[in-house]
């Protein structure tokens, strides 16, 4: 059996520890971590909310080492993070990352990806083409999740989009819809990220001490604070389309008169299909390279998650 | 030209004063009110939200004394209450309730209904078919309100949508969208009102302290009150639409966690069109007679306005 290491979360603190390696279920693979990337999800895990204590980690690009099915072993795959049932009916119209009993990568009853080896369900994984190198590989779930507002909406082709913010989140979300022919006009204060993405080919936008008013049809909420919906619902024309990817912790305070006097349309969106993702990655039409801060061993993970908090800063990698 | 009895509001109070009448405007109909409904915005413009003076109203049925379509003269007439610029995009659009230029009946910079004679554009204006009475054609415009509903998103019939809310609108949504096929659950805590919607063959729930989690894909808030999303968020399944009807005032406190998590959509939801409203009625789909809780005549609009904020009390009627 053998010990790995393994980041531990718990009070706040960030642990290296020997675990044992987990026992393969059957239908799931054993994956060796190549590598993992921080999210700002497990910069909230952190902190301690969902009351989450265990290893963190959904973001990885790994090797399998055994599975069912012979021809996974030894190629490199991404996971998606939903663990379904397979049985509901959520799971039943291909709906597994809203099956009610499912647990999450890292996140919610599944231990997480930064470890030596972790298990995830065969269904889940995704091999990744030989073209796509670990660095990106490690990018697939979030862009995935970028790629689910085009799953949610219709947004005709040089349609504008106004993102806001200029964090991880929002320069995916940029690139993936300057990708799919809309007219992006990314929101941002820091000039090092806007600048990245400047260079992808998209307009950016420094706004001074208020927002234009009503000025797009649609609108991708990305800044992460509780400021930001109250901004989107200020830049939206009438009958116009918000998409909600800030995960924020407490009470959000917005005024809904603007809401229903302009018909708004708000979309939550969360996770997306590794499908599309996956494509855009080959086609080399999603830039992440210029996203990696930093890249350190699985061993440092304490000082990769300091970094990864620090102002500035987008991706931090963990390797094995 | 002589005087008219109008109703004026300001700094909340309710006053019933003799103006000039109006002067038609080219384009415009000259109308004799028949008979106005008071509506919760008309309760909150006398409370000085919108800082509001002037005559208030926009639900009426009146008489065409005169317009530049003769055949508009002597009939009975309901009117939309937008008053748009005809001209830009949104208007050729067909979409003259959303045109940024537009003034609002008894709302926004238009005298209100609340008088003897008031004037809109012939545009503005459905001829009342016969079959309807005075005492329902005014509930045209809130029923036509709840219609749009429909207009924005297709339910499947059958489909189990959650009310929230056993006002005014509350009720008419639960009648709309039970003449449309939809399995209603109305929601509220008046039993006289339930008995209304009960009457109507709605079923009718009265909730403990908890609303049941993930109950439905399909939810109309209707509660006019700020708690009102918080439910309805908790009350949606995955995936689910909810439609927001009610008008709060001042910051409404909300969670969006659950909003993103579930991928919940939101759509914001004003006046509709008048075509439906009036086939609903003319096919005695929608019950208004037993929502009349009192019907005064213009002179006594103070007192009107009293007996409409009063707990319990759905819709007072001001004659003409």
């Amino acid at each position: 059996m053998g010990f790995m290491l393994a980041v531990h979360l718990e009070n706040r603190r960030v642990d290296v520890r020997d675990l044992r390696r987990p026992i393969r279920p059957p239908d799931s693979a054993l994956i060796r971590l190549i590598v993992g990337g921080i999210c700002n999800t497990d910069l909230e895990l952190q902190r301690g909310y969902y009351g989450f204590s265990g290893t963190p980690g959904h973001e990885f690009v790994g090797e399998v080492v055994a599975a069912d099915t012979s021809a996974l072993v030894g190629r490199r795959v991404v996971g998606e993070i939903n663990v379904a049932c397979g049985k509901c009916e959520w799971c039943q119209r291909g709906l597994g990352r809203h099956c009610p009993r499912r647990n999450v990568l890292g996140i919610v009853r599944h231990a997480g990806a930064f470890r030596e080896f972790l298990t995830l369900p065969e269904s889940n994984l995704h091999i990744v083409p030989d073209g796509i190198s670990n660095e990106t590989a490690v990018f697939v779930e979030p862009i995935a999740a970028a790629c689910e507002i085009l799953d949610q909406a219709v947004i005709p082709d040089g349609a504008r989009v106004g993102v806001l913010g200029d964090g991880k989140l929002g320069l995916l979300v940029s690139q993936v819809l300057h990708a799919a022919d809309k007219e992006v006009h990314l929101y941002g204060h820091h000039r090092k990220k806007l600048r990245l993405a400047e260079r992808a080919g998209i307009r950016i936008v420094t706004p001074g001490k208020t927002l234009p008013v009503s000025a797009y049809d649609w609108i991708v909420e990305a800044t992460g604070t509780r400021s930001g919906l109250e901004q989107a619902v200020r830049l939206a024309r009438p009958r116009g389309t918000i998409f909600m990817k800030s995960t924020v912790h407490g009470l959000v305070r917005v005024d809904t008169a603007p809401i229903i006097v302009n018909e708004l349309t708000l979309i939550g969106s969360r996770c997306g299909r590794f499908e599309p993702a996956l494509k855009l990655l080959e086609a080399g039409l999603v830039n992440v390279t210029d996203m990696i801060s930093d890249s350190m061993p699985l061993s440092e993970a304490r000082r990769a998650f300091a970094r990864a908090a620090e102002r500035g800063v987008l991706k931090v990698l963990l390797t094995n």
